[in-house]
């Protein structure tokens, strides 16, 4: 079963999304073609998933600029309401840079063709983002090829959080070359932490595992450097929110837990990195703002239990940064980048708009 | 708000314990006197906590006791019956050494009576109960005496699991300090690891914390080292349920976790250990068996939710092992222990039976 994360609605004017709070229970899809919609869908965490994010917010815009080309003749009084619902977009989260990456492009775009009529440029829009789409799907797929090169039939994988096909357009990033190698008739034992607060490993990658056919054990986030210890992980991959140019990596919160443990028992540690989630206006790790959630993700245990004393005041940061030297290697559809990751990631990293 | 967790019952009859499973939400006593009720108390972890398990298990014995002498006036049946149901209690849990090496100290003394009157055997073994307790309360308040000079008034700690009050007879271990040093009009900003899949963290140690007005943050476990990278902490805390003779220790899944991000941010990383902790036959970590648990614990979410997809399978490692050489000090009632530890634990640990 491959589900189709996120598409265009059959009449083209809305924004398909399955889900993801709802998986694996259930599979729902919800359309959107609001600004607001939108926002809330990304903010909810129904579509997330850095590549996720960024096509999500392509599309939304690309059903926005439809949607407000049927109302408004004049181009700049379209361009401008499109500029302000994208930057709302935009800002939706703070730490993944596909996000506002996805939106500046889309808008650059636009704002390209001033002279175009609103239906032009909504036309144009939706092309774009149909294209940032297939260009996910093929950095995918190469990601998945090349990562495949660093792990053998019959390993132990530790993976954490949600790097599937459910995290991107198709195929996913750090569980792409496990799949790809499941497809060739590889076996890997595959790892799971569970990612606490929001579970997305329990949920979504044991979910994407099992159906891809893979031996999969779940566990808790802090057994990961006892499964180390054991010697039951050959390698750890992960995906990544966003990569400062020294390799500093934002990622789901526990994963510089994972990879400080991975250094210590000397496992490999791999970051599966598409080309647009590198930012090298960020220095290092220093420079990337870390989204702080809502206290009842963690006190409400998953949202619905008071398992903590009431009133209990929570930290709960979303990402981590993962300093780049606990890093192995940076695999993007470009290549596998290694230390230093100054020079090797100039390269891999795509040009800013 | 002071919970007395172990105690006899008002006719000296039963073991009187605090169900910790329903702790914060609710307050609950249960009595008693038998072997099944007292090694299911155990393994459910209503009782929990290495000394804890440690002072039920002789408590239970004593109880076990009273009730054989009522049932049996000769002696060799006695005490054979005794060691049949001791046995099975010694071994309800299998990483921490407190609860074996009670039952041990237990049988040792009725042993050495194999003469006297079935009643009489039971009314030593209820003074010894009682001494074992006694002695836990004493040590606990001396770990606490030597473990607040290893931090100063401000300070940020973390914590993993519960080694306070709950987890002994009363003071707590990890938790002791900190406590003593409330009492004494220091100020302290605890951040709780919840500590999955039981949530000790944030069903006890939030609770204890916040009785004793500390400042408390409740984290993910898998925040641990995005604290520690933030500054935010000064130094972790953390209790024992099995410290080797090289200072490999054995604590809840988790503890190493924090131990090599603390490492790896240069916090220092502290062990509370009651002597009765240190098990010398244990040349290292190696010899420590890990309790695995059941795979319902992860999957279910803290028993009540399928959250995971149906069928996964998990590995629940209750506890973990943390090497020696990450661990800063190790604080017992003694004294504070220093590396090499193969040196210092010699003089700290009790001599075994």
């Amino acid at each position: 079963m491959e589900l189709r994360n996120l598409s265009f609605s059959s009449d083209g004017k809305k924004l398909r999304a399955l889900d993801q709070t709802r998986l694996p229970g259930e599979v729902v899809y919800e359309e959107y073609d609001s600004c607001e919609e939108i926002v809330g869908a990304i903010k909810l965490m129904k579509v997330r998933g850095a590549p996720a994010i960024g096509i999500a917010a392509a599309m939304g815009i690309a059903v926005i600029a439809g949607k407000l080309a049927e109302e408004c003749q004049d181009s700049r009084a379209f361009l401008e309401e499109l500029s302000r619902q994208a930057e709302i977009i935009a800002q939706a989260r703070p730490t993944a840079v596909n996000l506002s990456w996805a939106a500046k492009r889309m808008m650059n775009c636009a704002m390209g063709d001033t002279e175009g009529k609103p239906k032009e440029i909504a036309a144009k829009l939706k092309a774009l983002a149909q294209k940032i789409y297939d260009e996910d799907t093929e950095i995918c797929r190469k990601i998945a090829e090349n990562g495949l090169t660093l792990i053998k039939d019959g390993d132990g994988i530790l993976t954490h959080c949600n790097a599937g096909p459910l995290a991107t357009s198709r195929y996913g990033t750090g569980l792409g070359p496990i799949i790809l190698g499941l497809e060739k008739g590889m076996k890997f034992h595959c790892f799971v932490d569970e990612t606490r607060p929001l579970l997305q490993g329990a949920r979504l990658t044991a979910f994407e595992l099992m159906n891809a056919g893979a031996e999969v054990s779940l566990a808790c986030d802090s057994a990961a450097a006892q499964l180390m210890r054991s010697g039951a992980i050959n390698a750890v991959f992960v995906g990544c929110d966003r990569v400062a140019a020294n390799g500093d990596t934002a990622n789901k919160v526990g994963t510089s837990t994972a990879a400080i443990a991975a250094k210590y028992y000397g496992v490999p540690f791999y970051v599966f990195c598409p080309s647009p989630t590198i930012d090298l206006s960020c220095k290092s790790g220093e420079d990337i703002v870390i989204e702080q959630r809502d206290e009842w993700e963690v006190a409400g245990l998953y949202f619905d239990r008071q398992i903590a004393p009431k009133g209990v005041k929570c930290v709960n940061p979303a990402f981590d940064i993962t300093d780049g030297k606990l890093i192995t290697a940076i695999v993007t559809e470009k290549g596998i980048c290694l230390p230093p990751y100054e020079e090797s990631l100039k390269n891999a990293a795509i040009r800013r708009l």
